[in-house]
């Protein structure tokens, strides 16, 4: 074959880069699974989450009592054979890590029924975060005040997901640093988690197609209860830079800042 | 709306996570590029290329002289336009960063047009890397051991790509650790780049349809031109677990260790 590259306005292209997709398309895949209560998508990458929406309701979250009634303990977390095994987190990674397997769609946004609970404890829901302190402190509580939007709010959305974020070091140059556990490493330890809030259908004015959004950064690490929730809050914007991944590019319609319409605090108990 | 999760064996689901995606699907989205040499997949979270398939064959490769010749003299590095800006990575992030924007795709691979040659200095397919010792260096010598795979294969196939690799620290664990240049922060610096090299049509048997793979990982630093590239070389299946996608899953030809049909070294002019 001879080249035609200097006669001729469209040289000839002798190549054909895109037949190597017969030997098979690299992607990027992402794991998506669509739970009851949360929609899930995967990073095969730091075999985490990459995000988790879910939906919640006043009526989906009150506990049911009694006989029958979804419990926690009867969930287990379970590795997600969904995931190609070479891409999958490991109840292994986790055991003896240090750290908790930590929800992102929390449990407790998931009582309705015991399937719906069971579906959080799967692996592709969870990230290995600090326990004391955080998971079980300051994060908990942050998933409480979601929960308590509900009495002002309809129905809201919550996406939940780990970051991984760059630090300023002496030498003043920046450094993305994070542990990875497993051994061979296999699950990444996350810097920081994210929440992004939208709720719709204020009780004040139901008719509305306002929507109302505030976005947390909190980083994964004790917090003292102190800490004022509004310390952590961060434009969306900056939470898609850091993902590389776009939230809400399609709203159309008008966006409140959450925290000017409600309280935005944690209650300890 | 009242919950039915005690009574029948499909308890109701209250909620719809799916409901979210009206705002917008967060993705993981790649940005896709097909250039007449290569193709290039970008990572928004990383600014960088996450992989590039090339294709060179004896003919595409051939030095053109002359007038009119293509000649990297009259390619710029250009920014690339298709990537949402608050992903794109930005020709000041090189600037002054101590680091080459390094080619995944090499302009000498592309030498059969201007229009091809000027396409591999898209940021798409660039990646920050150690200029002496490495790009200027090893690499290039890697880069050049893939082009002389023509005098022996009608048709060769290269995938590059950068990596982000744990390390063990003296305190027993495992950490991922990556300079991020640029301020603010914005283009990852890959710890390691890897190449897959997949010869097709070999001279002395141009009808069979088996193809030979060898595949490298090299740290992303000043490598002694001693060093032999066999110590490099790697499964393919270790670059999946590290880059989280699947290079080859529908490959159903033979596979020969190209490093047994091939002396794989550098030659260093
Ligand atoms: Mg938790
Ligand atoms: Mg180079």
């Amino acid at each position: 074959a001879s080249l035609d590259v200097f006669n001729g306005s469209t040289p000839a292209v002798p190549v054909k880069p895109g037949e190597f997709f017969k030997y098979g398309f690299p992607g990027a895949a992402h794991d998506i699974a669509y739970r009851q209560e949360f929609v899930s998508c995967y990073d095969r990458e730091r075999r985490n989450p990459m995000w988790v929406v879910e939906h919640i309701t006043p009526d989906s979250i009150k506990s049911n009592k009694g006989e029958g009634a979804p419990d926690r303990k009867f969930s287990n977390f379970k590795e997600d054979q969904e995931v190609p095994l070479k891409f999958r987190a490991r109840l292994a990674d986790y055991f003896r890590s240090g750290y908790d397997r930590g929800h992102q769609a929390p449990a407790a946004d998931a009582k309705f029924s015991q399937k719906a609970m069971d579906e959080t404890f799967f692996l592709t829901n969870i990230a290995p975060q600090v326990g004391d302190g955080f998971n079980r402190d300051y994060w908990a509580h942050l998933e409480d005040f979601c929960r308590r939007l509900t009495k002002q709010y309809g129905s809201v959305y919550i996406v939940t997901g780990p970051l991984y974020l760059p630090k300023k070091y002496p030498d003043g140059k920046y450094r993305v640093s994070y542990e990875v556990i497993g051994n061979p490493p296999n699950v990444a330890v996350p810097t920081h988690f994210f929440k992004i809030v939208l709720a719709e259908k204020p009780v004040k004015n139901p008719g509305t197609s306002d929507v109302a959004v505030a976005a947390f950064v909190l980083p994964n690490d004790v917090i003292p209860n102190e800490t004022k929730l509004t310390s952590f809050q961060t434009p969306v914007d900056a939470i898609e830079r850091s993902t590389g991944v776009e939230f809400l590019n399609k709203i159309t319609v008008k966006q409140k800042d959450l925290c000017r319409e409600v309280d935005c605090s944690i209650v300890v108990r």
